[in-house]
């Protein structure tokens, strides 16, 4: 057990502020934490029961001390209602904005003494909550016509925004992309970045940790946290407040000061803490450790049936320091005594629009020992590539565990050949830069 | 008239090696080239008639000269086929494959003398050839469901590479971008790049003119043709073969060598050529300059609901090159009458989560004249966002000429409001990088 179960797989849940109104962020709330599995309690003073679930009056009216109370409410409102929460909660998600972002440091300081007085952990105020779909639970007050959440899987979603914490679901979900937690932590007044960190180190739930971050309360708390997480598993940050435009928006934001950022990568680097340029880096990095372990060594070999996309990944390779040695000769000897002439056996290798999907596993086992990591680029344009390319490349990855990432740009049967290759755990991404991205986020690790 | 009408809106096209077979190839090229909104004669020498189209046993035999001949022969016949061409076609384009990329550079240079010979201007061989919606003109011999096209439009897009074309195509599809043309011009025996250049700077359809390279045949040719296109329309080129990686593959795929990159660009640059660094800018640029002109100056203001995604769309405007100036303090105050206390008036501007539709128009209009384009961020996930922020921006549009782009992750509304958006004219973005590398494209314009 740890201690932040009760905040990521409670037993049970209250939701104070609950309404039968699906047009009020009570009603969402309540029919989004109705799935949990667990106890649930709606909280509310003047309804008996919405849609069956009985509702209580106050906190205080319940007949157990609850894991987590998720509370909706004015912010005004909220130091009298934690008050309440004596002896009846371990744990608060304090949903409610209107505290040190709008001016209200007072209100908020307020509410975290309350809080450490009572023995209550604060998530919030000011967030959007937790997600954690193998417990269905879901304090969001989104409904899903405005959020689509993604499927249970295996990465952990930490943010101290919440539209960035929106955006990155989305996006998952998007990609097909499951997720083991989703967390938005806000104004922090409590639980912080390095106390989530500290929970998603033991979590077997989760394999990959990212996390958007635009300031740091403790630096030297958040730095040994985000360390020790990283020796667990992969940790990707996303730093906003990167530019001096950025710096300034980041502070009036939050209020906190973003820091130098130079110095703030600096660290992270010493730490062997992987930080990533944007969100689409995040997202293409992401997408291949969810299903990949990292390969040791930078040397990649780049195989393609179409020449402008072998060019452009060989490229973007170079430019963000994969390394592409040539085929060694021997390899090459074999190669062209099975291909046609007209197959260009250097880096990237060349199958042309001629290939067959097998010869792309013949290829591949040629090379197997010279490189780190592959990149094969398959246009689905080509009448030679067909969906048995997935398995064969599934089978190549079975008899060599190193990093192997594909770009099968979207078109005709793209979009069917990707789903296959990333059931059989093999990331497929629709550009070449995607691709070496992708292949180099798996090459980075040690 | 322009020479290359014969190519871009021939009146009469024919197909040597049409079949019946829509397993084939020529069966293929012959079901999309039957759309043809022209005279259509598919020849081919042991069928009557495919699906009621009388079919020509040789080139000789049709009743008039073709403006466009489609050869989709194997690479050996290719010079026997376009002897019988004399006097019967302006224009031939050459599929088939098998000619230098093979090694095969007699029967290339063969294919090339007899084509100068007979006066018969050749694209190709080893191409795709010619898309053009507004006539329906499509000689690609791939069937829809390997590639989807892109709608009638406003964009030109010209690839050495087949598979880059293929790829740019698919992109702007899924992206509801229409275009004005398509080419590929493969080998080029004698249309290249400056050729088609010169005809796009002339076409009233094309407003963009987008262009993948890998080698540039005559380098003085190219730059002047270059920068007539530019000095009419956007020209946007995306070069591969930066570093020594992509060289070596775009060596090995075309034959040509790529050239020193760093002397390309630095020339490129002198001449005001615009060159992207890869396939999501130049995406993200196309979207951007086919709906709006560009505008001098390098201001930019940020509006947003969702101060995470304000400080992203910062950070990477300052390291594009965008200026982030403070919001004036005069209109700083007359925004502060009618905003609540909390909203953040630096730049970003943020409007929070208490956003509604109508503040969004009221924020522009107030920083109208001190800012040359302006970056909108609505998050949908916010509950005063709705599609009627659409027609408000629309309408900002109509009152101030200046670039305006949209950041609206695709997640709920979005997707919607989002083409709502672009009907009117403003391009939107998933992420807030992208939609700052849009807004650079347009205010990178002179």
């Amino acid at each position: 057990m740890h201690p932040l179960d009760i905040l990521f797989s409670p037993r049970s849940v209250a939701l104070v502020g609950a309404s039968p109104d699906e047009g009020k962020l009570g009603g969402v709330a309540f029919r989004n934490l109705r799935a949990f599995r667990g106890k649930f309690y709606p909280v509310a003073p003047t309804v008996g029961d919405i849609d069956g679930v009985p509702v209580f009056r106050s906190i205080a009216d319940i007949p157990e001390t609850v894991d987590l109370s998720v509370i909706l409410r004015p912010a005004p409102e909220i130091p009298a209602i934690l008050a309440e929460h004596a002896g009846k909660a371990r744990c608060a998600v304090i949903v409610s904005a209107g505290f040190a972002e709008t001016g209200q440091t007072g209100l908020q300081e307020e509410v975290a003494r309350i809080g450490r007085e009572l023995g209550i952990r604060i998530l919030g105020p000011n967030c959007l909550g937790v997600f954690s779909p193998a417990r269905r639970l879901d304090t969001f007050f989104l409904p899903t016509d405005r959020l689509k959440r993604p499927k249970q899987g295996n990465v952990a979603v930490v943010s101290q925004s919440g539209a960035l914490l929106m955006c990155l679901l989305e996006a998952l979900a998007e990609a097909g992309q499951g997720v083991s937690r989703g967390v938005n932590y806000g104004n922090a007044v409590d639980l912080d970045a390095p106390d989530i960190y500290d929970y998603l180190a033991g979590d077997a739930q989760s394999r990959v940790a990212v996390s958007y971050l635009e300031s740091v309360g403790d630096g030297r708390r958040y730095v040994e946290a985000a360390r020790a997480l990283s020796r667990k598993k992969p940790l990707l940050v996303l730093k906003a407040g990167k530019g001096e435009g950025g710096q300034t928006a980041a502070y009036s934001h939050t209020g906190r000061l973003a820091g130098r950022y130079e110095v703030f990568s600096s660290v992270m680097r010493q730490f062997g803490i992987r930080e990533v340029g944007d969100f689409d880096e995040l997202l293409d990095a992401t997408h291949a450790l969810a299903m990949q372990s990292g390969g040791a060594g930078k040397r990649a070999c780049i195989i393609t049936d179409a020449g402008g996309l072998g060019v452009l990944a060989a490229d973007e390779c170079s430019c963000i320091g994969l390394e592409l040695p040539a085929v060694p000769e021997d390899a090459q000897q074999r190669l062209r005594s099975i291909f046609p002439p007209f197959y260009a056996l250097g880096n990237p290798v060349d199958l042309t629009g001629q290939v067959r999907d097998d010869q792309y596993l013949a290829a591949l086992r040629e090379v197997r020992d010279s490189y780190d990591g592959f990149l094969v680029i398959a246009h689905t344009g080509v009448a030679g590539v067909t969906p048995r390319i997935a398995p064969l490349l599934v089978q190549f990855r079975s008899e060599c565990d190193k990093p192997l990432v594909v770009c099968m740009p979207k078109g005709g049967i793209g979009g069917k050949v990707g789903r296959l290759l990333e059931k059989g755990g093999i990331p497929a991404y629709s550009t070449p830069e995607h691709a070496a991205r992708g292949l180099r986020a798996l090459l980075q690790c040690e």
